[in-house]
């Protein structure tokens, strides 16, 4: 996936949230910034600056938390989302990367800098984790996955920066695929129960995802023709046999004619930097982690104010 | 400070988030769990598990996320806010520790899971590497501190896990505390006169706390009686001379009387674990650092739900 | 589909709709209402009959909004969400099917009578006409599907009435399934571009619909891969000749291994009473139309209320 | 009434429902849309066709809808609201009424498309059967009304297209206007009881209209005042001799200098194209009917995107 | 008007409004009473006590503010809405009017205590001074009104604390009656093309006022049938002659049979408690003013909480 | 502090009240306004006038009142906010003191004109008696202070209009700043404990106040290093003494260099006019009183709209 065709929230969602955000911070009003006399009618220039090498994301989000604070104020991103950043560690101001330019109203700048900068770090982190487990496999066909263990309330903005890193989205909620887990697999009495009953009550165009942990679990999701197959945390010499399995149901005979076999296959479950070649190399055509989004930390950036 | 103190947001604020969670991931419904049969109507007995080693925060969040799902749904924590629980690698899931259990319908488990989950290890997370850093300066005088740097829409919850790990807070946001920065010296033309404007303009019992980066910055922030004072990246050498100076404008004369100077100091820039304590060993008040929150990865748990 | 299977919208979204709609009809009082004395005080038992025949959908709906007015307010439907109910037009009031019977404080039942009512006259009017045309082709395996043709703010509820008469669903939002139509086409460059573009792009579990109203466009979708196809206006002649490309595609060689063709096809356009049943014959998944929806009347319900 | 006089609401509130109508559809994004590459870049012209007659209601709302998700989008009305529109079953594209056009990107045009034809289609046929009541009697003195039969959610715009169709609108909701019924009367242990209350408890400016089933009742709603007289379900014989008994009380004397009676009459119940003229007949001032409403269809109504 | 008839908000918007509110004073959280160990553990009594005589109003407000803070609170109320509280000055405390007793977890009363007072004290303050002018003309027909200047929030409220002190309200926002002033008048070209236009557009239950400056003014619009005449800021002996004109109309031959002529008279501007009397005198129904509102000062209520 | 430095709300916090507050008067629509012809292409000016002597606060909120309506209305203040503007009682219009001048689409100036006028006549009366009670200490050192006895809703505008009179403020809300009052000391268990238990839970920036009503409380909140201390309802003679006791204990040696004590020290309970001065001689820092709050009455002001 090229990073820069990631998909940003529509713009009638996303502002709510900053909306939300910037009260969040600003609460009853800024003490410092509106407590000086006339800064509200001077005017700055202003940069954006990375302290740390990494994929950069985040920055029309940030051009919007400024917009919504005052309109004059100008964003202009220096570089494009999931553009790798080089940082010397040890090296002078003046030489680190500018990823953006702001000038607007100093009041603006500075109501704004800590929620748009805690955002682009933020995603920025998420992207460049991502980046290095997408790297790992780029040469394969299978493709790197996220999940939904995200930040309550910034599910929409961690996907787009694992996008922006190079992965592709699983469901986005609960209501956009179906995916059957062990208790659902349980209540059901079986994972033909749960299919069952589950088909005859979704909307028809969401697909079904079973999560199967044994070769007899791989068999009955096929039998009851789930739309994807999730291996979960199985070795990776199951996994190579689940593989074998779910295609060469198809391979008999109508191979030439129907390309690949339209069950999708997901392995998952402790995915690492050490373990996603090996996961990778079995043939399944994706590999979710939480990994990026759960283990990255923030990417440093920094913002500098040029007084007049 | 004690961690099992710390201060949970009000529950009317808490609820308004948390809803907003919960139909983020819900969404239209879930498909999966609202598509089984009969589901509202089994009840389940579940448990909560770590997989990781660290410092459980958020059980009375994750508590509220169920209650807000379905009031029937209990949630008992089994451990204190701010314990530590061990977890051995490899170990059987039976020898892990428990710290919840849950008992109530199946569909409000199934429906609240991910939430409530995704809350508690983010903010353990937060509480475990932030134990990390406070423990380093325990013996001493001087207290952890966070910053600003949280999650936007987050920012109770951290700072609560901040509490939790072992920190004070600093202010919470623009508005309960006044931090003159750089940028509102030089837009007022110096230290002296953006103390003097925002004094006048701001609720008397709000206090100011200026940043400075050198020795005359300090000077002038005590002339005009900073009620804080942050030595923002300055060498550990220059930090105690800042010290000195600042303590030692009150020993003169009134000491016996006074007890201790009541103009606090915070140090504050590239605080690490290999660094902190040289840093409070200046006899700062406060070390303020946002790695806890922007380093910390998530603490791993998992939830188990037993089927009949 | 069973009817009394249909999936209500989650509680914590249905509550927010449906306070809503009270204090749209409330305003900032019910002035006859709380205009009489003692009224709060006052409890009655009530009853919704049918005046017109029809399937009933909703109730539970109703239920709730009396909940949310007063939670003492006691609504027990009698009888299940998608029965038919018969009306002999000109009968005695005695003579009527009673659906629900109601007990609770007379403000309550006063003041949430009109939403109530006005939700399940419109309801049971879509899952009534729903009714007729899954009928048409009950014993064919067509399924009948909806269409994003509701009313704004109530497509949940609708899409629930449709279940509840025996249709399917479609997607339910712009965000849940892909469906590529002529203007997408244009604006990508054919078919074949836009699946290219859009799969790289969105979410991995959900599927690619193609809107085809030539043979030609029929089998660029099968090239591309798309997972349903949609016939649209098409003469059902033309409709069959692309059943028979699309099923027969798969059948040489691997017939008997894959079972059936997972390429789903979607009838639509123009779909009638009439109609229906030849275009389901001609071997289609599903038929979907609006009519059920935009053409429906309400089913005629009154409330009852027994002064003592 | 010159349906181009109807009143819409006030754009606050309209722009707050047109926002939630455009989320429940969007959701959390246009997946087909956003999905191709560069949409949001191209502008494209559409048009607005009617293919079904009738009465055109909604453009102004339309437009807004465009206008909320990009400023760019021009909509511009080519038919007055409340014209009537031909439309030939079975002619051709080019011969069909267009009744607006349409400028802007792509992107907004294909997001908004659904909600604002869904919203003009239901005022539109509310609108033309609502001028098919309103022509029934159209040359006598008494005019249409509607009810609070309206979809929850919608009640200012479908009294609005009720406006446009012909119709005067009832009250708008339970608090501009007090309507004692049946149960109303019963709780207070008589009309005469419950008009007292009312009227001693409701903002003075507010009128009272007591629904009258018998003539004893008539002549209590008058004895005690009411401001308007609702003749509920009466036979049209009975009616008129109601309408006698209350014009008939002003006529003793008084009749030259008053001019009419100031106490208005509406019928009520059970009102058809076929009976409504002889109802209309009796003098009452106004015949109410919730059908327009309730029974009224979409007017189909299509659009068409130009691709360049 | 019985004072304790007063008729109050509907919960679901009343508890919106109390939950803004309460979050207000509240914020990121109650730093004090938070900060205390074991507070939301301990229960207390207290009572609310007045400090000032007056007219007692807003306690079922105040009891509602506590419940949702925590439903375990117990309020209630010793004196009736309505009722006259006497207070020696300088009495002991032991010997003031206690108005409420209080008992319940003490972090919710010392939580809610600040906004359940300022809510019953302005809310008795307006009580106590409308019953001040009501009593001056409580033994003639004329009743005294109010008008559209609340503070912003608060509307429903403060007419209700003005239906508590024994006012009549005037209208309750621009949608529930028509009152045509000076501009508007201006505006149409006359009132009777003013009446004319708006009464074709308004729903026909409501009520047309005319604001009234000169007896030509009052004339017209008597014969354009106004439902209300406002005397604006007539003279008294002009306002006699005005009441004569309009009343003397009816007078004419039908007064036996009419009772009282149904166009209402309001008397408007610059009312005093040293004009109301002669105002009234004059035989108009209402008297308005907004001085109970805008001119009263909070009525002096304390809460005491017992220490166990 | 000179007031036409006070600092206004944050414009998105601010947005939301002025949008709820229109959406109050406005409900449904503004049936008069609306029902005119045209009224929304007519362009008016108007001119806002004293009808009363004070100072002026409010106009740049009026002005935003307007705008939110319509963003072509342009309203000027011709005085600043804090100004004084006299008014001689009985003056012909022409000689009034005119504070604004607005143009814009008639309709807008009609539905807004309420609101925003309720707005600044609430806010000038605060400002105006403020200015009085700021006038009889102007000469000397001591601070008047506001207290959190404010309308529900209108605390950041109140405190604001009280910033304009010439107040500084004491803490917005219950998250700023500590007040540890006697329910609070008994909870804890004394002052000392209070304060301990509070200190090590709150952001570390926060202040301390106690509220003391005895010179031994004074002592023991001097010990214990309160940051503000109260002195509550005490005699002028007592406050001296505990003016005396805090400022003296710094006294001792250091006074030179120190300045002045840090402590500061806040004089509350019955201020009036006439005691306020004997209180700010005692040699407080503030002087806390409700009263310009809760006992000023409505600065009168009025809008006149020329008709062309």
């Amino acid at each position: 996936m090229n990073s820069s065709n990631a998909v940003l929230p529509p713009v009638l969602l996303l502002d709510r949230s900053l909306q939300e955000w910037l009260l969040e911070d600003i609460g009853r009003g800024d003490r410092t910034t509106q407590g000086l006399l006339d800064v509200g009618t001077q005017t700055r220039k202003a940069q954006w600056i990375v302290k740390e090498a990494g994929i950069i994301a985040g920055l029309p989000i940030a051009a919007r938390v400024f917009q919504l604070l005052n309109q004059q104020v100008k964003f202009t991103p220096l570089v494009a989302e999931g553009q790798w950043c080089d940082h010397k560690p040890g090296s002078s101001p003046q030489d680190r990367t500018i990823i953006a330019t702001i000038e607007g109203p100093l009041d603006a700048l500075l109501m704004g800098e800590r929620v748009a900068l805690n955002l682009a770090m933020r995603l920025s982190g998420i992207a460049t984790m991502t980046h290095q487990y997408a790297a790992a496999i780029a040469d394969l066909p299978t493709q790197l996955a996220d999940t939904r263990k995200t930040i309550p309330g910034l599910r929409l903005l961690e996907k787009y920066a694992s996008q922006v890193g190079g992965a592709v989205n699983q469901r986005l909620g609960l209501d956009d695929a179906v995916l059957i887990k062990d208790n659902h697999i349980a209540a059901a009495g079986g994972i033909g129960k749960a299919i069952t009953q589950i088909r005859d009550r979704i909307p028809y165009p969401l697909t079904i995802e079973v999560e199967t942990e044994t070769i007899p679990q791989v068999k009955e999701a096929l039998e009851y023709k789930a739309d994807i197959i999730m291996l979960d945390n199985m070795p990776v010499k199951m996994m190579r046999q689940a593989v074998q399995l779910i295609r060469g149901k198809k391979v008999s005979g109508a191979v030439a004619e129907l390309g690949e076999n339209p069950v999708k296959i997901e392995a998952s479950g402790n995915i690492t930097l050490d373990t996603i070649r090996a996961v990778a190399e079995t043939g399944v055509d994706y590999v979710s982690t939480s990994a990026p989004i759960t283990r990255s930390t923030w990417l440093d950036l920094s913002m500098k104010i040029f007084n007049e």
